[in-house]
């Protein structure tokens, strides 16, 4: 890969490629681990993120992974091992579990999108992930899994995110049973967006990824934010968020443009192509 | 029409017939410029809604269209010209997208449900406007579609309405990648009620209106209020409003009547009938 | 039932039945007047709840249903005899209403998971009681219904539940119109888990519940409590919460047992069986 980096000391925990089209594929590159989200790959991914967000050449990322597992979650090792730290642990997993939940609301906060390429299985932290993109593509081999319930430790940050994707019995029923649901089935409760064949999976990705970055990046950047800005809100205060966010996009040359190029039957021209 | 009223100077913008039995259908019809969502088309749906909230005979409300498509959302010709206002649009845009937000919150909090009534395709604001509404009944002919960041101006407002109806991905799609999704989709993700043959829209519209209708007006108007007031709210708090309102509503004839009629199997007569 | 209890002075309006595996089965017992949640009812429902919360024993409970119906919500007979009393049944109506609220939120906040097993109609207040519960089990001859817009009384507080349960436009149909819908139906707009013969319907929900209670109970609560505490919270404090709960979670017994059983590909012991 043209562009990656090694974003730990001894390997390549992250690899990033920018694309020349504006698409970023960042891939989890951890496969004997699973893709375990251990505290440096985790960091990899915040620090990653933040330059990503910087980046006005990048303009959507798709978030792949290596190996044939998605993501396994936290590192088990890992933490196993600080239970012989003086404070049996608990200073790790303090860090642990706030870098983790801080990368996820990065994904969110990014400004932007980011389309998730599932092609393999994805538990607990590795879930979590997917739930929280803006969109994400499945191979139909995949599956998804919240099965911290089996081994003790309930997936409680993971369930932040899946109570936001999916309805709420699907979203309990995936952490109080920690069964495998099949990709067909995530597609039905909203976790994924599309399920294609295996060997589709970053095709698919990179297509939607694409289509997002050829557009006006300051206009899907605003819609992002503005999205989930208004989300949390009651109806008349997202209103009035919403509202002042449209008028400002009015304002941009971005929309008139792509307004006046629509009317004129013509491709737009956007300023920061 | 019988009771069609002319809502602009030049032309019946939006048409108004207030049924017999309680159902009022409001029509967008500007058929020929895809019934956009123009200053003068919006406050004539705001000044529409204010004297139908007023009216105690109107009991339910279908919102349908002219033409062969429902709405086009904002009227864009209208947008452009306002560019060359002093401030270069700002005012205009302000107060359209405040207009806009305010018709949209005025079919919430109308005290009649509103059943849209989807013949043909609804975009950007237009599929806002279905997102918003009570009940959707559209022709599987019917699409749908927030394609403002094909043109630079992301649908941020339709995504407050649509964010609210359909699962987070699935608004999130719609809205990164502008695509057209046929009736059947909108089913599956929840931004429509039924899907029925393209010539059994408005007979089916009317008829869940109807039925609407021929219920207690008082426990329909309680019971609206009541569903939007408590989902925006903390689940006790929630369930505080909740409680009350039954308690009120049973204190009421029609609850007294209703319940009695069930009991001695008879037919209810309701207060305001 | 071995453990069967009478929860009021005339009949057992409820039964118990607690398992050796930690699970207790509650059966609303008042098939006669098909389970409708008098205010007798609804008391037992509490203390019952009460008491299972204090029962550490209680790892998993099953909320089922004697006779043909699993429970047609409010006692409509009980709620026209108090039409007598003096305050024209206002004291009596609060009383219902608050209970019943209490109930439900009793349910949400009962350490122990609860999984319906709904053998038969569940209207009204009976539909709440099934959305309420973390996980349902339908038989395929169920059906759900909010039907008090047919007697003039808005089920108000069931959309508490219901709302928070199925899509938006989904729920304002069942409240809207009171259509009874089916097993099937239930299922795809998420108000159900898992759709099964009538004859399967205890044992599944049993199965589910026998799961759930192998595990350890101390992860289970913990879960459980934070899921609902995170739910209604915006993201960061959400995740700020569900961060702390991890890391507590983390330093638990059962964490490292669960975790170091797992990493050793052994049967965990939790501590508390």
């Amino acid at each position: 890969m043209s562009a990656a980096k090694e974003m730990g000391a001894e390997a390549p925990l992250l690899l990033r490629e920018d694309g020349a089209d504006g698409v970023t594929i960042l891939t989890l590159n951890r496969p004997a681990a699973r893709n375990s989200l251990s505290l440096r790959m985790l960091e990899a991914l915040e620090n990653s993120l933040a330059e990503i967000g910087e980046n006005g050449r990048i303009r959507c990322v798709v978030l792949a992974a290596a190996g044939p597992v998605f993501s396994a979650g936290h590192d088990l090792r890992e933490i196993t091992a600080h239970r012989a730290d003086a404070d049996g642990g608990r200073g790790f997993f303090d860090r642990a579990m706030e870098t983790c939940s801080r990368v996820m609301q990065a994904i969110v906060g990014l400004p932007q999108p980011v389309v998730a390429a599932v092609q393999g299985v994805a538990t607990a932290a590795g879930c979590q992930l997917v739930a929280t993109c803006d969109l994400a593509v499945a191979s139909d081999h995949a599956r998804f899994c919240t099965p911290g319930v089996d081994i003790g430790l309930f997936c409680s940050t993971p369930a932040v995110a899946l109570a936001r994707a999916v309805p709420r019995k699907a979203a309990m029923e995936m952490l109080m049973l920690g069964d495998m649901i099949p990709a067909e089935e995530a597609f039905r409760i909203g976790l994924v967006n599309r399920v294609v064949p295996a060997e589709k999976v970053m095709d698919t990705a990179l297509e939607l990824a694409g289509r997002i970055a050829a557009r006006s990046a300051l206009t899907v950047r605003m819609g992002k934010r503005a999205f989930y800005r208004q989300v949390d809100l009651p109806l008349g205060e997202a209103y009035r968020e919403a509202a002042c966010v449209m008028a400002e996009n009015l304002m941009a040359h971005d929309a008139a443009e792509g307004i006046g190029a629509f009317l004129e039957k013509r491709r737009p021209v956007w300023e920061d192509r």
